[in-house]
């Protein structure tokens, strides 16, 4: 039988990075390619409770079908808790919950994008997405990361050369790859930017709770008074990412569509996780564990930068972050990146190229991502003398 | 802001049975219209043991992101059982771990079926499927189900008129909505016309194992020598649907597409209920498990034929079933078939009107699906018996 697939898949290319996890399984190898959360983050003790508790009171709440909604406590309990502490959310809104924030791209690609309609990304940006975004055949436009957040001035180019752009898809704190995060002016433009050429925002914010060192930003979500953003949260990071729980607070209109396409993805979320985040949310002290994260994340990742000072300068460079779990870095422009990466690899440090990142993965690209909370603080300084005595040979 | 929604989700039309299931939350109205399994269905000691021994030995296990293929030992033993118990799966196929059987038809759209393409069905079929098909603006195509499963002539016949179609998707056991289960005959027959034709079958069999009388029939995915059949179980109706946890056994260039779709999905399915549904499947007594199942559903289905053999013949005829949890009825043709279930929901019993469950739901029907594994026997009775005090009044 020769197999015939939809156009969407037959242009979804294997991805580069695929080849180097390869890489990554071996025990020897130190992978810095991942982006797990560390070990040590994870509120074993209050699950395990949480768990039996259920299981001893009302199993069968947790092993029947549930709603396509999600959980109605854990809804409420999220709208109240994201309206108290970052202002997200209003009356015009409705919250789903998904099966992980990877779902929440799916969806919003499904009920928003026809195949051949643009999609304007940040470039770089988390591989994941983009690939979802592909998935539907999307066209991706990229706009160029600054320091700061995305370029304004290209985004503008951008949304008047693409009028059937759906929306602009960003991370605007500590984004994945880059570990930028946008300026309140530039959040603040790119609102307007969106609701003047009539093009919605999905925003996405994993990593908000992981801020180590500078003030919160409001959420872009936080000036949505004309229904232009869609937002999605996740307790991957800050939870546990193997639960798959996540939510997107939407316009209710949109909101409608989402629950309609989830139906038919998978039902509903599993419900066993849903009822743990709810307990943990507001029967243990969530703010509480955020600290805890902070307090871990924020010594690894003060670790990892100097580890990249001492053993890397002045050769690869890198942008200092305040937040989030990864860490951009770039050689110099007369290096061939995808050989260093490779090379790497062959000295048993696995890190991930900076084109896998891009919408076109054949361009140019010096730089490459690491993370910092997946390896122990032995593995980073192991890894990141290698990739600094690699860096002396160029 | 006035959304614009992509073409998929702007022809995806509510459907009638959401009507229907408003009424079906008032806890005063009996719910024939669920498909729930019987709360007492549930093997809740061993999952609450097995749930407490993960957590007490390696949590993070559960806890920590895992990967798209599915837990690699529940994977594992899935293939062996699948093949030494049903012969189904061979050395070309692969195994993957699905967020609910909803997510393999979501999935197989995506991968195999460009917008406008054809999908052939059985008439009537599963609505939630048949949505997913929509939502991908797949067209569905609709074969008549007769007592032994969908017509072969009018197969033939769509297959020749459609030849862009994708797959043909059939329920062989114990049909959802019909109750209907395809002869050996039959089943052999589709598979030679699937090859004839070049088009794939999509087989969907998540009561198979619930079978109250009459021999088992082997799976279509049994002949599969030449890689036409994907397979799509689940553990839903047999330990938990709150985990949404299924398996599709594809053959392996099919299933490299599924895992790159699964990817931008949901990235992995929730892996304690991947944990948990191995546990059970190795640990425990998985067949007799399956035997107690069968144990409660052919009480209950027995007794549900003999109500609606005491309250509504003549007036409401149906098809006797050998398994599944549905049974179809059908009203005298003069009788307005949607006006009867309005009747009785006002009456306080609710069934699903059999148009929904149609290619074209604006089509002409006379029947309607009950469901007896949800309700208590009480409930049952309090039902059927309204039922049939309705039917006397046509």
């Amino acid at each position: 039988m020769e197999y015939v697939f939809s156009d969407r898949v037959s242009n979804l290319k294997p991805s580069a990075i695929r080849e180097i996890f390869k890489y990554a399984a071996d025990p020897e190898v130190v992978s810095l390619s991942a982006g797990n959360p560390s070990p040590d983050a994870f509120p074993v003790e209050a699950i395990t409770e949480i768990s039996e508790r259920i299981f001893r009171e009302n199993p069968i709440s947790v092993l029947q079908y549930s709603v396509t909604e999600g959980y109605t406590p854990l809804r409420n309990h999220l709208k109240e808790y994201m309206k108290k502490y970052h202002n997200t959310g209003n009356d015009s809104d409705d919250i789903l919950i998904t099966t992980g924030a990877q779902q929440i791209m799916d969806l919003c690609t499904k009920a928003l994008v026809n195949e051949g309609e643009v999609v304007i990304c940040e470039a770089p940006s988390f591989i994941g997405s983009l690939n979802t975004f592909r998935s539907y055949n999307a066209k991706l436009v990229g706009v160029t990361v600054e320091p700061d957040g995305m370029s304004m001035t290209e985004l503008e180019e951008k949304l008047k050369a693409n009028p059937n752009a759906k929306f602009i898809y960003t991370i605007p704190n500590f984004q994945n790859p880059s570990g930028v995060t946008m300026s309140l002016e530039k959040r603040r433009r790119m609102y307007e930017l969106a609701r003047q050429y009539g093009v919605l925002i999905l925003e996405d914010n994993p990593y908000g709770d992981l801020r180590y060192s500078g003030e919160n930003l409001p959420n872009v979500k936080s000036f949505d008074t004309d229904g232009m953003v869609i937002y999605a949260g996740s307790f991957s990071k800050v939870i546990s990412p193997g639960m798959r729980v996540a939510y997107t607070i939407a316009p209710k209109e949109i909101f409608q569509k989402l629950v309609v396409c989830k139906q038919g993805n998978d039902v509903h979320t599993n419900i066993w996780s849903q009822r743990v985040c709810d307990e943990f949310l507001t029967k243990y002290d969530f703010n509480a564990h955020l600290q805890h994260l902070r307090d871990i994340y924020t010594k690894k990742a003060r670790f990892c930068m100097e580890l990249l000072d001492k053993y890397c300068a002045p050769n690869i460079t890198y942008h200092r972050i305040d937040g989030g779990l990864f860490i951009w870095c770039d050689l110099p422009e007369h290096v061939d990146m995808p050989a260093f990466c490779k090379k790497a690899v062959l000295n048993k440090v696995c890190v991930v190229p900076g084109n896998a990142f891009l919408t076109d993965e054949t361009e140019e690209c010096h730089s490459f991502r690491i993370n910092f909370s997946t390896p122990t603080d032995e593995q980073l300084e192991k890894g990141i003398k290698i990739l600094g005595e690699l860096a002396k040979d160029l």
